[in-house]
C-alpha cells in the first residue's frame, strides 16, 4: 500500500488536485476548471469529487490526509476565507468544515501562497534551507513565509500577506483599502495597467507586454522596470525584517525575469544594508504551478 | 545562594548593567556613561569592570550568565557589531570574544532592540503573548521580533532591522544607503529635522518640539503627525507580514504618544486589512530603559 496525501489547489480559474507520496513523488493528478458561475456549492462539490476520485483510484486506506490551498485571507481556527476577491461566495463561509463534512474526513485549509511556499521548501528551490519567503507574482501577489520549516501563520492565520506591503505610500488604490500595495505595482494586473498608462495599448495582457519587451519595445521594458523597482522596495524591507537566506519569486510573470530583475536587484542592493553584507539569495522558484499542490499535500505529512 | 544573570546595555551615551534573578527581580544595578572618547578598549574595560563589580557583590557562584545588548547590526556567529554608527571603533571587532576573554567566561551578544523586545516579552507589555514586534523610537529606530518566545535572528543575526524599512521610497537619505527609512521619518532625529524644515527653530531637541506641541503649536503638532504617519505605514506592513497579536513602541519619543498616535492608527487602519479584521494590539511598551537590561539578562536563562 502506497501512503499518499492529497493536495488541492483552488484558484479563481483552475481547480487541481494531486496525490503525492511521502517522498514527494506525484502519484496521480486531476486538473479541471473552477466553475464559479455554477456557484459555491458546485465548486465545493467539484473539490470533494476530485479528492474522492483520486482516493478511489489509489485506495482510501493509503490516504494520509488532505490539504487545500485557497486564495484570500484565512481565518485558520474557523477554517474560513475572508476577503477573497477571486472567490465570490466563499467569503465568511466555513469552507473547511463543509468540505470535511461532505468528505467524511478532516481537511487542512491553507492560503494558496503559503502552500506554494511550503511546497518550494519541501521539494523545490528551498530544499536546502529552513527559512524562506516566497512572493507569487500573478493576477495579484501572494506571499508565504516559512519559518523553521513551518508556515508562519500569525495569531489568526493571516501572516504573509506580502502583496499588501506598502511600496508607494500614495500609489495605486487597492481593494484591501490601502494605497500603493505591492500587488498594485508589480503583479500581472499592474503590468497591464502600466502598459495602458504609457499608451502601449488598451487591452494588452501581461504576456503581450512581455512579447513587446522581448522585441525591444522601450515602453514595455520601462513597465517591467517599474515592476522590478516596486518588487525591490518590498524585498529590501523583507530582507531587513527577516534576514532569511532565501527569497523566492514565482508565478505567471516570472518569464519576464530578465526584464524586471535588474531593476529589482538594484533597489535591493541600494536599500538593504543586510543584503549587501550577507549572502542573501533572491531567486526564481522552480516548481511553477505545482508548488501549491506539493505544499497542500505536505500539510498532512507535516502533522506527524 | 541567589541565582542571577547579568544584563548589560551598552549605548552610545550610557553603559548600564543589572543583576536580575530568574523571577525577573532586579537584585543590583550599576549605571555609568559610555566613555567613547577614551576608545574601544576603555569602554570594554568598563563593561568588564561593571560585570565583575556586580559579580563581586553578589558572589560569582550564583551567576548564571551574562548577556550584552549593543546597538548596530550583529553578526551572531562571529560575535561582532557591523555598521553601528553609535559605537565608532567597534565595527568588525570581535567584541563578544574580547569581553569573554577578559571576563574569563562566555557572554551572549545581542542587538539592543532585540534585547529590549525580549525584555518586554519576559517581564513587560508582552508577558501574555508568545509573538510580538517592538519598535524603539530614539535617536534612531531599532526593531526586535519575538517569534515563539525567542528573538528572530535570521541566518546571520541581522533580522528585525525595522528602522530601515522603506516608508517613503524617495524620502530622506539614510546612513544605511537607503532612502526613506522609517528612522529618517519617525525617530527623535527625524522630529528635530522636521522642526527645522518647518522653521520652528534650528536647534530644537525632540523634547523642545514635544513641549511646543503640548502648548498647542500647530507646526510642532504637524511634525508629530508626520512622524505618526511614517510609523503607521511601517506598522501596517508589519501587521500584514506577521499577523502577530502585539506591536509595541518604546523609546525616548514615547511621551509624545498623544501627538503621533492618532495619525499612526489612522494609517494602520487604512492600510491593513488584517488590522481592521483582527484584534491586533499596537501599544506602548512598559519597561522603558530597563527593557534592554531585562532582555539581556534573560538571554542566559533562556539557554536552559
Amino acid at each position: 500500500m502506497t501512503e499518499y496525501a492529497i493536495g488541492v489547489d483552488l484558484g479563481g480559474t483552475n481547480l487541481r488536485a494531486a496525490a503525492i507520496d511521502r517522498a514527494g513523488k506525484f502519484v496521480d493528478k486531476i486538473s479541471g476548471s473552477t466553475d464559479l458561475a455554477a456557484g459555491r456549492d458546485a465548486v465545493i462539490g467539484d473539490i470533494v469529487e476530485s479528492i474522492n476520485a483520486l482516493g478511489g483510484r489509489l485506495g482510501m486506506e493509503g490516504l494520509k490526509g488532505v490539504g487545500i490551498g485557497v486564495p484570500g485571507f484565512i481565518e485558520l481556527e474557523k477554517g474560513m476565507i475572508v476577503g477573497s476577491h477571486n472567490l465570490p461566495g466563499f467569503d465568511n463561509f466555513p469552507v473547511r468544515d463543509d468540505i470535511a463534512r461532505r468528505l467524511g474526513r478532516p481537511v487542512i485549509l491553507e492560503n494558496d501562497a503559503n502552500a506554494a511556499a511550503l511546497g518550494e521548501f519541501w521539494m523545490g528551490a528551498g530544499k536546502d534551507v529552513n527559512d524562506l519567503v516566497l512572493l507569487t507574482l500573478g493576477t495579484g501577489i501572494g506571499g508565504g513565509i516559512i519559518a523553521g520549516g513551518k508556515i508562519l501563520h500569525g495569531f489568526v492565520g493571516m501572516a504573509g500577506e506580502l502583496g499588501h506591503l506598502t511600496v508607494v505610500p500614495n500609489g495605486n488604490p487597492c481593494g484591501c483599502g490601502n494605497r500603493g500595495c505591492l500587488e498594485k505595482h508589480a503583479s500581472a494586473t499592474a503590468v497591464e495597467t502600466m502598459a495602458k498608462l504609457v499608451a502601449l495599448g488598451d487591452d494588452l495582457s501581461a504576456k503581450d507586454v512581455f512579447d513587446l519587451a522581448e522585441n525591444g519595445n522601450k515602453l514595455a521594458r520601462r513597465v517591467f522596470e517599474s515592476m522590478g523597482e516596486a518588487l525591490g522596495i518590498a524585498l529590501a524591507s523583507l530582507v531587513n525584517v527577516f534576514n532569511y537566506p532565501l527569497y523566492l519569486l514565482s508565478g505567471g510573470v516570472l518569464p519576464a525575469w530578465d526584464h524586471f530583475a535588474p531593476a529589482m536587484f538594484a533597489q535591493v542592493e541600494a536599500r538593504s544594508f543586510t543584503y549587501r553584507n550577507t549572502k542573501t539569495r533572491i531567486e526564481r522558484a522552480v516548481l511553477g504551478n505545482e508548488a501549491g499542490l506539493y505544499g497542500a499535500a505536505y500539510l498532512p505529512f507535516q502533522m506527524d
